[in-house]
């Protein structure tokens, strides 16, 4: 008889575990009851926080530090992988340029930059990467990425030649961009943006007025802001023949989307597909009679490019079925279960408090995976053929 | 293709759900998956609290209330069912003697007594029953079953002929038992005494070390409550013929699994295994595919007589798989997977408090069967045979 092969590909559980402590976990469970069987561990994300650390441990890569500037100008360590085929690097935006590198007072869109963000593209560069995978989630800018092109050698001035100081704040006083210094390295080089929003750069639905205000932006400044991405939006399309302005997830990450298309090789795409895509999910699948996933929380938003979601239309394609388990189940999981989702199962084994639960956590998805795992193997027992 | 069959055969989930309103979530969850399926309800108890009422609920008999004496001489509201036969009815010792119905400033085990327990028993005679089930789990009293005997025509005379005070703090005085004017109809009528303990009536694992302290004995009055009962087992030996003393249970509810071996025809049975049998459970597992049981928590304790654990035993016989939810899951559960148990799962969907979990027993119920039921249902068509 075959070996059963199981696919576990989770997200992690945000202040509990890694994905990869979550496959741990998992196989930790499904092996008392399929001690034999195959395991193949391809620890997920979906473009947001943790996907370095799971496109590293998937592609068994590895992780490094690099100091950079900060949002503030401070000095930030930002992590950032490079992938098992030592080509592919993984950053965060987040890792240089994060909203968790401010704090609620001194949070100001007008002077965040996208800088260290660029330096992190740059060390990549330094170490001959090929090709960079980019989640730009959670920044606290609104430079429309002008912080990393000038990391990278673009300069910004002003109507007098005067570089411009960096942050959204002072882009109405662009007047010329020269990239004649810029990286050259980087036109050899692929960014792939991880991007799960729409947004073009400017207007109402723009990166100032709706992402602006969790930024500390008033409506004011928001204001403001969207008409100096608008203004460089005018300059980049004049004198670098680019018009990003209206290209869907151009506003993403205070406009660092727009940047990225701007000034590097870039294809903005979703998260999940990136990380299905570089993890190689889909050939593992191929050779699986079982899925486990899951996340710290499932609900109905799990839907709108969460990695449960991904794995189990992945999981579909390929005839497996997927099963998920969850710190927190939420409203509406009903839906899920025509998108390939074949159970969900919360792991909590009594009410605590969440402290315990985090803390709790790979024992109790351990638990909940042997005993679904018993399930599994009791009805193809019990249903004699 | 045969319909498939469920037996959902849970145990209340205390202070959240009755047996039967697990019954009810349990279907409600699985027929989503198995919508033309078979479903038999069979509510549980293990003979504590819930047990008449799961009985009632079991044969479609019916509850009723009677006015009796507490256990300190007040008048409160008990409770009683007759099963459907109409001729067997169920009690619960607690129901009118229990410690609930003492507060801790009020319970004394020398002066609480088991007199509403036999006024129950009365009015079952009086209502032509043949057989009473009677749970004698959760007592104040310490009386060796006296005031139950009392209330049934029992005399306790004092060496001076007069009548005993109630409670077993009186009993050193006791000097003869006239049963001259006991309920005749007693003899004609079974009693079948769920009791879970083998605690003897006296000494060092006795009903009144053991169990007295938990009603309000110090260690002064739990020795004296010792040697009374002591000297009301010489007196009934002498005077009736019955040697009770080291009869394994007789010890339970301060003595009352004495008194009713004494006074009635009683036989004393582990209370899951009363309800297996009054339920009918065997008879219903015979036809069906797949039990679900489940209690309000299990853990290591689960093995010691509790309804879940009863329920894997019988369905092992009958070689059907058993699945059980539990609101709570405790240590110690591995050891439940040799003894019936095919799979153990816990409802929650979040971390939240106690109340809310309560209060959304019957969806977590649902919820979680619905997703058992989604597995069972998968391997069953990913298995072609």
């Amino acid at each position: 008889m075959k070996e059963t092969t199981f696919v576990l590909a989770p997200d992690s559980f945000k202040e509990s575990m890694t994905a990869k402590e979550v496959c741990i976990a998992m196989e930790k469970g499904i092996r008392t009851v399929f001690p034999t069987a195959n395991f193949i561990h391809v620890p997920m994300a979906d473009g947001g926080e943790g996907t370095v650390q799971s496109l590293v441990d998937a592609t068994g890569g590895q992780l490094y530090e690099k100091e950079v500037t900060g949002p503030l100008g401070q000095t930030v360590i930002a992590q950032y992988g490079i992938l098992g085929d030592g080509v592919t690097a993984a950053i965060e935006m987040a890792s240089a340029s994060g909203i968790q590198l401010v704090t609620k007072e001194t949070r100001d869109p007008f002077i965040t930059t996208t800088y260290g963000t660029g330096e992190l593209i740059r060390e990549c560069l330094d170490k001959g990467i090929k090709k960079i995978i980019i989640g730009i989630g959670g920044s606290s800018t609104n430079d429309g990425g002008t912080g990393m092109a000038a990391a990278l050698g673009a300069i910004f001035l002003d109507g007098e030649g005067n570089p411009l100081p960096q942050g959204g704040g002072s882009l109405n006083k662009l007047a010329k961009i020269d990239i004649s210094s810029m990286d050259a390295r980087l036109e050899h080089v692929q960014m792939i943006v991880a991007c799960d929003v729409t947004n073009p750069l400017c207007g109402e639905t723009g990166a100032s007025h709706v992402f602006g205000p969790q930024k500390g932006a008033t409506p004011e400044m928001a204001l403001k802001l969207d008409q100096n991405l608008a203004h460089y939006a005018d300059i980049v399309k004049q004198q670098l023949q680019k018009d990003v302005r209206d290209i869907p997830g151009a506003g993403a990450a205070g406009g660092l989307g727009a940047g990225l298309l701007i000034f590097t090789q870039a294809t903005l795409k979703k998260g999940i597909e990136i990380v299905i895509e570089y993890t190689e999910l889909k050939a593992k699948l191929a050779a699986a009679d079982y899925c486990f996933t899951g996340e710290g929380r499932i609900d109905y938003q799990t839907k709108f490019g969460k990695t449960p979601y991904g794995v189990a239309k992945a999981a579909q394609e390929a005839g497996i079925p997927v099963i998920a388990v969850a710190g927190s189940i939420g409203e509406g999981i009903e839906m899920l279960y025509d998108e390939g989702f074949e159970a969900i199962f919360g792991i909590l084994p009594r009410v605590s408090e969440l402290e315990t639960a985090l803390a709790e956590g790979p024992r109790n998805v351990e638990r909940t995976c042997e005993n679904i795992a018993k399930l599994l193997k009791g009805v193809e027992q019990w249903k004699v053929c």
